[in-house]
């Protein structure tokens, strides 16, 4: 028998019942479409509370959407993107961002899933010369896809060495609520006070039944915006009920308890597969993921009752994500499940 | 003060309360995600049901992407789509069509918003001649931008056109259950049966929170669909709270019910315009739109109070649409308005 | 027995002799490729002397690509353009513009090929909203592609529109040369000092072997236009051979010259057809180009031995070209073949 | 002074004289355009000469346009291209392919600029898996980036792993010239024969004003070719003028002396350099390139006289190309200006 809950991914995991109880509050007769509602004017209030009053926000379906159109709003055909190797944008999206943006992405190896200002460097040349794409944007993920977090100081650098190089700084915030709550932060303290330019708001890895947002901090990026949401086919005509998730998430610090708790979850899992000597952690845990190495002919065995994905076949290393659902006893029967079929 | 319930547009219509059951229910415990899971199996079913064993269905988040992914399918860039002038796909769309697909839309004029077939063979010429765009698919929109329904014999000649000369039939089906429910008939009888290659099923309108399908009548279409649908930014995480939307509309008769009350408070508030001299209605009323030759010196104070579209500056017409929860004493009310305002 | 030269199209002729000497005494040694050499930076300057200091001017390879280019450059993706029914960018190059911009191409009906102000007017409204492309672009052809040559103030008044309106006016100038020649004029003088921003300049039917140019009369827009023409396959290696075409042609009166004597011919064979009661001129002839309605069931037989094209199969009109080496003996008989088989 | 004749690339050569008789030849008259001509169709009969009869050839402007448009024939927008780190596609083309295809091009580090096998191998995973671009062609460039050359075997065993793999083997053919003259094999043995399955013809590298085509050795994958190359603005009006410059190279030897002309003089150069202590040859000198370590401080000096590019800043290598005419006194300068330079 399958586990109710899984360490599949944080996507895995259902909606937060607060966030449906603003679905359904939102669901009061007749509002107009597309944006131009209350309950839309009040969730852009609340990230203007969150992330600064200069901030223009849009909401969109998902992740992949979030971050081809913020990528849109600051590049044009010819220019790159420069990412980890391991990038979502990179890896994860079946060519989404080549396809809407008519550009190359330009992948870095990393150690940890997170670029830094030397690896960018490396990659910034051929400016001004007309056989080469040009270094527009650097984009990072945060917290990254191997659940490391990236301290303020590395963000402000890679901030600092964009807009010393007129570039600017994405960043993939899937699970921008978990590096915020694993740095002890606030979202802005850790995205636009830092430099950043344009942030993927995520909501729905947080508790959301489906919904993102792209974060502009400089006001001026956002100005065509709306024609690359609705062009990008990411205009929803019953925008109330996407605002209504923001407002559930952002409107109380339900988002900072989602992230918190998963990331405790994590934390939790990693201190009893520690004490499991055939398996070893890979990645430092920071977030709400735990990356293990394990014995290759027992994983098959494992995922048959708790399906998870294998992040690296040569290595052996698979990946466990908590959610904002997950229960210390979830935690804990996974555990024992290791232990007794290791 | 403004009324609860406007005729803007069916969009303007909340969340039908059976689908934020369905919602609610598919919100146990954990279930993996992008589509591979039992609610999404179950749904895809009721599509089979509903259209005939042989259909393949994907669910989108809107109809932009309905549409635009619809026609990828079934084209190359070099293709043309031929579409009646006021199709949504070529007018409201800010050119998704033409971005996603780098293709051209051919536009017909149409009198009462349908394609015929004399009309589709005025634009196709220049076969295999390098300089021209090849017409590859009919895009036609059932029921039609102004609440006309094509007859099942007008949809069945442009599939024979279309099928006798290598091109395919797509069907905008935002309003496709107002449609078979205006003429009485099923599904796929308004559809698959007709001779319709592909379809975008509208649920949104219909009652859901949002919720498009894409449904193809020839399986071999649909081989590389899922690679369109995630590069095309329209993959959601959280798959089963699409398919629980088309599960609370399509598993029992609700579709229909929804479908046949929203024309039916059409034909009331035509009726009831009918009798105000200064009014004119426009086109035949055969789904849940109503479109109105209105004085023009009072729209604005129409507008005031019930906020609604202009459909033609010129010739001052106005676009009026019922929705699943539009009452009949919303059509009174509203009928009363207007009476005291010309 | 075909003839030697046929009236089907001025792209028939073959290239010039001083353009083919051009090209020999540019074969002197190595230079550096891309157009950093000598050759490239002589036929800029030429083009400077004719529309003024301030161009920036870009070769390419053929009409397709000047005509897609200069649009990329004062485009964005939800953008559109506007532009005759018949111009050459909507009916003649595959949708090129469409896949390579990403945008819609609006057509609007002519009578003589020439839009007007208040054509465009027509097409200028949705501004600001999501739903809708935003215009941007006025895109003529000059001369037209009916042989119909704008006059300065039609221009000029297109011009003030479109700037009036926050839009660009683009000239595709395949015949720019036909139409200054027409007018008497030199060629800044119908371009640049009417208020043209980018004009697609043509030389291939004035003589050239092959070779384009894009002219910028606003510097600003041409910024980053050699990334375009490399990321648009247009970049030419051996820069030189192009520019080359271009110094036979500006660097003395032979632009003009070629010019003069096609439209020369096409009046010559205007008033000849002028007395054959069969046929009648639909169109004013004012370049190098004579459209004229003949008896359908003649049209075969004339083609047989002078291939042209039909413009307008449903009105029997054809089209019938005059190129730079057309001689007024090929004319005659030409007329005397006409006369004798109608 | 400057030299007549660098080493900075083979396309700093001129236009080899035989190459503008044929031009000369083919100016007689008018032709019709677009290939539809007497010089063209002569031009593909020599293709299919030399490729075998079952090719069908495409004549386009240069090379970034052939190796764009032979990939858009084998791919739709979600797949994927498997190159060289170092490839012309990958590096030097401004993002071209990516804008033209929407598709991701995976970069490979090699050692020598060759794909190998076990390479390709390493980027060929998540097939059918709707989140991963899906590896569909191999591309290989003959000669390489760095001047070494495939031998057969290892192209026989790349077109195996395609083909067994349901991809296509591409064969970016710049140099092919180069190629198949130093392994002293015919044009079709060095490329259909192994299991090409579209090449990249290079003419301009080799003597051609500039001209390249598109040959495909399954003739299906070209059905529709002629409405990518007009859509990818690369339609000549004027083709037999390309078709000459083909003519005039494939119609003798001529490619064949080219190209071992140029090989020549790059086993010239590799001689005389081995002998200078304070230089080290990098790669195998297969072609007609020449890549060498040379001491950093004297690269400034030697370019100011002799202009050539620097391939890998941070390892000092520069790269010096031999042209189609280069002269043994050409290289017998250089290396004595080397000599007394370093």
């Amino acid at each position: 028998m399958q586990p109710t809950r899984s360490f599949a991914s944080d996507n895995n995991a259902g909606v937060d019942p607060e966030v449906l109880e603003a679905i359904a509050r939102a669901n009061q007769g007749h509002v107009v479409g597309y944006g131009e509602d209350v309950y839309t004017r009040s969730a852009e209030a609340l990230f203007r509370k969150h992330f600064g009053e200069a901030v223009e926000v849009f909401f969109v379906f998902n992740g992949t959407a979030a971050n081809c159109l913020s990528l849109k709003a600051v590049t044009d055909s010819y220019h790159a993107v420069v990412c980890a190797e391991a990038a979502h944008i990179y890896v994860d999206e079946c060519g989404a961002p080549e396809k809407f943006l008519g550009s190359k992405l330009v992948p870095v190896p990393t150690e940890n899933g997170k670029l830094t200002v030397e690896a960018v460097r490396s990659r910034y040349h051929g400016i001004g010369v007309q056989h080469h794409v040009q270094p527009r944007v650097i984009s990072i993920t945060q917290a990254t896809e191997v659940g490391t977090v990236y301290q303020p100081e590395e963000v402000a650098s890679l901030s600092r060495f964009a807009h010393d190089h007129g570039m600017f700084l994405h960043v993939d915030g899937a699970r921008i609520a978990n590096a915020a709550a694993s740095l002890g932060a606030g979202l802005r303290e850790v995205t636009g006070d830092l430099g950043v330019d344009v942030l993927s708001f995520g909501a729905t890895k947080n508790g959301a039944l489906g919904a993102e947002a792209v974060v502009f901090f400089r006001p001026e990026l956002a100005a065509n915006f709306k024609f690359y949401r609705k062009q990008g086919m990411q205009l929803a005509s019953k925008m109330r009920f996407l605002a209504a998730q923001f407002e559930a998430l952002l409107g109380s610090d339900r988002w900072l308890r989602n992230a918190q708790h998963s990331n405790r979850m994590a934390q939790l899992l990693k201190q009893g597969v520690s004490k499991i000597p055939q398996v070893k952690i890979v990645y430092e845990v920071e977030a709400n993921a735990v990356f293990a190495q394990v014995p290759r002919h027992r994983i098959r065995q494992l995922q048959d009752r708790y399906f998870f994905y294998v992040w690296n076949e040569a290595e052996s290393v698979v990946r466990w994500m908590c959610s904002w659902n997950t229960t210390e006893q979830d935690v804990e029967e996974f555990l024992e499940f290791i232990r007794r079929n290791l």
